[in-house]
């Protein structure tokens, strides 16, 4: 019971300050950094406790629905249309500011072409026709009662990290250039379970599904894909999906680029073959270095990026500090995160926390002795299709780079998964580069 | 990839209407009661959507912090200390509006001893001291430095499900009955990391956990379990730990009793005995049927509820229903879930969702056809080291009942975990019974 207190050195496991994973997780080493941070040994018995005010008086009531502490207003989604002008609009999940899997839904990351719809669910309805036997509509009582599924999984923008396209290194923080990807717990009835019911035409490859919002979004989606796991998804974490996430319902395709998964469903259309709708053949299609664009793009590919530390912090002193960050893979499961800290020449492997869940994010950590001289970050996952993270250069000399800025149409913006830099200067000030 | 919806009748698999848990998942089955309930077959081609105006006008801004849509004020934590009055204060998680296994934050329960304290997390410092070679203080800034953990899983309050000690039953609906019980993922450094670096005695044998509330509420805690897999929690779902969570970290010992759990942890003093602290020793002691009491009773036992269908809500007509509910097991992993629709005459085996974690919520699903007859539905538990739920009858035979109100104090309260009965009457209204 009693421990020994072992004192040991951990050991280096790749260059410039890489820790070996497993020495700090038990064992009795000492994390001098952190320590000399505000660990500080006091004499045996003093008591260093200073009552606050809040240690000697009543707290406040339990309010119905809780919400976080005041010292954390900073941690909200950033806002690129807070006027709701005419335009997209966009609202980035703050990844330096978190830490494991779930995406609280606060600050689950959106995206609207025509603001946040204010649908009334009793009048919300679901048609399923087309290509099948027998045409349906769902209202959400209907669904209720269907067998329903919960699955923990991200969605990323095909859109997100676009800023990386850009043939100069933008500094910018991680919320600014992978905000665009979030996890929750989904819950709802499998497309399948519908689509059975309503008896899909054998000669049926498509379907097209539209949201209720006013742009009414649709996309194409493979019918294959609908049959495998695709949702009608109604809860998100435990509560009813959000306005932002598609209120009352949205699709949720595991692993698929975000703008498929079609928020404010009221419609799925069963063809043979794909709309070609605007959405589809313009906004979200992918610009190739030869002037050619990929038709259908769907799979967002293994990917990861380190979210602390990031741009915007400052390391205060040199010590050991947690390399963490996430990865995830429209694939499947991640299968290994290698990180290095002198930008690519040596990499060790990260601890993946468990539950690793396929098509949802993995937390990866990595103890680092940052030895107060210039360190750059990376992250390269794989995951478990044998798939790897692209290197910048590798990547771009597949998918082209730009002058312009991000999202300019006609410019590549699309599907950005290749490895970012994060350099760590003698200041322990963080900045994105490109290495 | 084209269906040929196959149309059959999935057989029963136990009395009263319960259906073969993998006939409705895939395989064409008519949920013929689901499809009356609103997804009514139109002619081929014929769109039933109407536009509402969110289909016809632009939306709303996206705020910084997403919130519930506002159909959905109802969905909200019952409080039942609204004017802060100098007594106990609870906040229950509404298990009935809910689905999935992870508690979205704003829902999670809460009881606090002093209202909720407004901590400056700047000035908070946690202190570990007593039987350690060197006593540590540690501010949020050092913390944020160490390997840290994730991990889903439940807290439940010693005294959740009080009400099923009356030896009436008590109409009310789940989450009056069951609604201090919530389910997270939890991020923070182990226990274990910090008390390691401190260099814990040899004759150390307990810890001594204090909250900086001004209650300072403060319990016992083995060594043992603080070497397991203790952990000082900073982040819940993501973000930082909310006010009645404990804000700025919370002690967290996975699968025992709430209140052990100590919230705004400040304090963690290693001793070789028990402190018998006021709220160990009296609030939350354990009042058995011959006047005796137990000691200590930390760990939150095999348990299961079902929450839908369940109390508040009427079944329309009779047909094809999801029954829906959470397990969980201070122990360890849930290994199965029986279901009864006939008050424990016949039983089936229930669905449950993956991933099945250790000492966290697993849902569990079985569809039911209700013939519009009674019927009394009822959930049983098992874990993975071969616990079972209790009947009622087995569990008051050992730890009594009363007819005082629940939470009196010298009456039994704590760590019911037997059956819950829900009866559906010929109306198809639900009620809380004993059966």
């Amino acid at each position: 019971m009693g421990r020994k207190g072992r004192i040991s050195e951990p050991a280096e496991v790749a260059g410039n300050g890489l820790l070996d994973r497993r020495a700090l997780l038990r064992g009795g080493v000492v994390l001098a950094g952190a320590a000399g941070a505000g660990a500080a040994t006091t004499g045996a018995g003093a008591e260093p406790l200073v009552d606050g005010p809040w240690s000697n008086e009543v707290g406040d009531a339990i309010p119905p629905y809780q919400t976080a502490s005041r010292f954390e207003k900073r941690v909200v989604r950033t806002v690129d249309n807070p006027n709701n002008e005419p335009r997209n609009s966009r609202a980035r999940t703050p990844h330096h500011l978190l830490k494991g899997i779930i995406t609280p839904n606060g600050l689950h990351f959106t995206i609207c072409h025509g603001g946040v719809p204010d649908i009334d669910p009793a009048r919300h309805r679901l048609v399923i026709h087309g290509m099948v036997r027998r045409p349906l509509v769902f209202d959400l009582a209907a669904l209720e009662r269907y067998p329903m599924v919960s699955r923990i999984g991200f969605v990323e923008c095909g859109g997100n990290s676009a800023p990386l396209f850009s043939n100069q290194p933008i500094d910018a923080d991680v919320q600014a250039l992978h905000g665009l990807a979030s996890c929750s717990e989904w819950t709802g009835v499998l497309l399948s379970t519908l689509l059975d019911e309503a008896g899909v035409d054998p000669k049926a490859v498509w379907l097209v599904a539209e949201g209720a919002d006013s742009p009414r979004l649709s996309r194409s989606v493979p019918l294959a894909k609908a049959m495998d796991d695709a949702m009608v998804a109604l809860y998100q974490n435990g509560e009813r999906i959000q306005p932002g996430q598609g209120y009352p319902m949205r699709l949720w395709l595991p692993g698929y680029e975000g703008n498929m998964n079609v928020k404010f469903l009221r419609r799925v259309q069963v063809t043979d073959q794909p709309a070609l709708s605007f959405y589809e053949a313009r906004t979200y299609s992918q610009i190739l270095p030869d002037g050619k664009a990929y038709r259908f793009y769907f799979l967002q590919e293994v990917k990861s990026f380190i979210t602390s530390p990031s741009p915007g912090m400052t390391l205060k002193e040199p010590g050991v500090y947690e390399i963490s960050g996430i990865a995830y893979a429209g694939t499947g499961r991640i299968a290994k995160v290698l990180v290095s800290a002198d930008g690519g020449r040596s990499f060790a492997e990260a601890a993946l926390q468990e539950p690793r869940l396929p098509k949802a994010f993995t937390r990866f950590r990595m103890p680092w002795r940052w030895d107060g001289g210039p360190a750059i970050l990376q992250s390269r996952a794989f995951d478990e299709a044998g798939n790897m993270q692209p290197t910048r250069e590798q990547f771009v000399a597949r998918r082209g780079q730009t002058s312009r800025p991000p999202s300019v149409l006609g410019f590549p913006s699309q599907h950005f998964n290749a490895i970012t830099s994060w350099a760590v200067d003698a200041e322990g000030r963080v900045h994105h580069v490109y290495a």
